[in-house]
């Protein structure tokens, strides 16, 4: 499962432009923020309600689903109306009357760790999604904040814990090279190293040209995101052959 | 200011008993929890608004203002008609919605810090209620996540944040020396400290018999509390004293 | 260049059949400690001198370069008599001394990164073994410590750094999956995604028996140790006529 | 206890000006560098053996006792020979050489905590120097390596680990506030705070004049060195009237 697109949707242009070259990459679905969390409330707090129509209308053009953030409860039956996916940030991993709502969408979730998340909260918070009933929940490393966050990337990415994910919880697991990196150059390798390490998909920031979009630092273009859609294939074909060798 | 009371509202008994050995240890405000933040959804989740109720009689009682969490972006007007100070708490400090809807609710904001918030990113999330026309707003640090969390202290308690604060903000900070040590007999101690490092005030957990209780590990008895709020008047004197010297 | 061996050299047996095995996967360089930096003192210290003679016969034996750790500069010389590759523990990283009488030893030095280190300190570390005109320095990714040390794994393994260091410096970078880890059953993964991060090499520790050793939590076996030699050779071949593609 | 002086011994006329400045704020002994581990080998490193005379002839002037670093296992002896008690830096924690060979030096040993060091570790590292028969050992917090680090202090103050180390061993500690915190206007909170959690002792960086020095960010001038001495100084007696109380 590789999903990408663009950090926020800013146009009906640049968000099917976007979804074009990510669906002609191979990908599987297309993210995109129409609520945005920012650190600032002077920054842009993406376009609302408007981006969720264009975002469904990228939608029908591709046939791809769309996977979007939801922040507040109030908007979560708004949002799971034009998403085919609700994504949890990690800024409100902990907000848990967010999870149990989002649990009660009838949605699948993308649930993101939080960036001081240990693996017990992170799983504590998935039990408050699934405690609704919906068990059809992502989980979602995107960066942990250690001493080096800043120096030479924003974030530490922690893929130790992908083994551990997998070994506790029956739910998927997948990562964020874009937000885990924050550097548009370390976002190949970090795609193929985590899906070496047993990252179940992707979640990755594509832009219209890269050196624009609110995000621009870290995302990448289309020619790049097709490398990775195909080494993820390629992976994921590798890991099924090599699964029936070991079962015959 | 110091806010002292039990971590969570279990029963009227429970908490009259514990708003008056605070208010007999002369501290200045009643805290404690209706609604708690629980890491696993199957861990007590407070009794909600049968315990707002409850401090607001014990308000009544105690001639104290009550200081409690608020969670839901949907409960701040329920939360706010019962008590005096609304209180965001750490897993909660990115919760944008949340931030803006309290700063909506013509009450003084308790803001905690994150546990992996730099000091931008917190100055940031008072400025979401800022933004709403409320600048009744305290600081509160209270532990951030490093690698000693669990070895010794439950989080790491980071004083040096708080001159940073007051050098950039005119907002008060106040410490919570209950949850960034995590261990009883630290939080004397801790709370000396953080007011000789320039701490305005500080929120401390305060227990009935000091062995039971939601957060039991670091519940202080009255006494103890008495000691500290001596120290904390005994200080702001000579704070005033000495200030007072400087300008003549 | 994939290094692997014991954790410590026990005895003659032991580290034979361990380069024995190493050897016959594949691997191009026998490591294991004569000397070995412990946190307590009344900890197994490594057999000192006699493990450095049975390292140079391990390698007599067979032809593998050997790989060992220095930690007292009144030593150099002699570990350097005996060794191909001397090298500087993380807990040495910065032990300013010992980094420039290794610096004197005209033998390849291995510098693993220090617990706590920045990328810029470890470049400095190396700069110190570089003034005294060795510049034969291979950097190692060990781990690192933060909040999540100790809850599913004993560091946290940071390959954001990997494309930093070549971006910044000409000096080859390899990964220890072992210790960054700490749980035998992640080395396998740790190792491909080191290499799909831009890891120029392996350091693996590999016990005779996998439930023995002073480290025997995280060690793996010989068969496991042959298939990420495979992997590591593959994934050279395949980088070369990527870049002869791109080339051409 | 309060230690303070320069960073690192210049000249004569220097130290002895310090000096005399930490003599007649009341302080108890001299530090000063003559040895300095810098992260590049390029940076000033301290003017050695002259620096040890210099650092001998103002103690020998003012009688303040000398506390110095040092580094080398081959300069131990040579430093004993100057200093009245031999620092081991951060860096060098968990350099177990040269902690055994201070241990052998028959002088007082000031063991200061490693950026990345748990409590386990640096008790670990204190029992190398005691396993020589020399238990005359202070240990020393001078700030850890967490995300904070640089946003707005240099390290983050760990003050939780001072009741921890007193409840764990009978070994005295103090704090480092410069380095701690790496900003000279946090140094006298620092200093009062870390004296209120328990700490038994200070070492401060005074500068001639603040505004030069190889640390001159977070040196502090001869006048606030008294203000902190002289509350150190009433702190002890508040403390001994208080244990008396107690115990009568």
């Amino acid at each position: 499962m590789v999903i990408a697109g663009p950090c926020a949707v800013e146009s009906y242009e640049q968000t099917l432009t976007v979804a074009r070259a990510v669906q002609k990459a191979g990908a599987d679905a297309l993210r995109g923020g129409a609520y945005k969390p920012r650190t600032s409330p002077h920054d842009f707090q993406g376009i609302g309600p408007e981006g969720l129509h264009i975002l469904r209308a990228a939608s029908d053009e591709t046939g791809l689903p769309v996977v979007t953030e939801v922040m507040d409860t109030r908007l979560v039956a708004q949002v799971a109306e034009f998403a085919d996916m609700l994504q949890v940030g990690s800024r409100n991993m902990q907000n848990y009357p967010l999870l149990a709502e989002v649990g009660r969408a009838h949605k699948p979730v993308l649930l993101k760790r939080g960036m001081a998340a240990g693996l017990c909260e992170w799983l504590g918070s998935a039990e408050y999604i699934a405690q609704q009933g919906n068990l059809n929940i992502v989980l979602c490393e995107r960066g942990i904040k250690a001493f080096p966050s800043g120096e030479y990337s924003r974030y530490v990415l922690d893929l130790n814990v992908i083994p551990a994910v997998r070994s506790l919880s029956f739910l998927p697991v997948i990562v964020d090279p874009s937000h885990s990196t924050g550097v548009a150059s370390m976002v190949e390798p970090a795609s193929r190293a985590a899906l070496e390490f047993g990252s179940q998909g992707l979640i990755i920031e594509v832009a219209e040209e890269a050196e624009r979009g609110c995000d621009a630092a870290q995302a990448i273009d289309a020619q790049t995101l097709a490398r990775i859609v195909k080494f993820a294939r390629a992976h994921s074909t590798a890991a099924e052959v090599h699964e029936a060798a070991a079962r015959a």
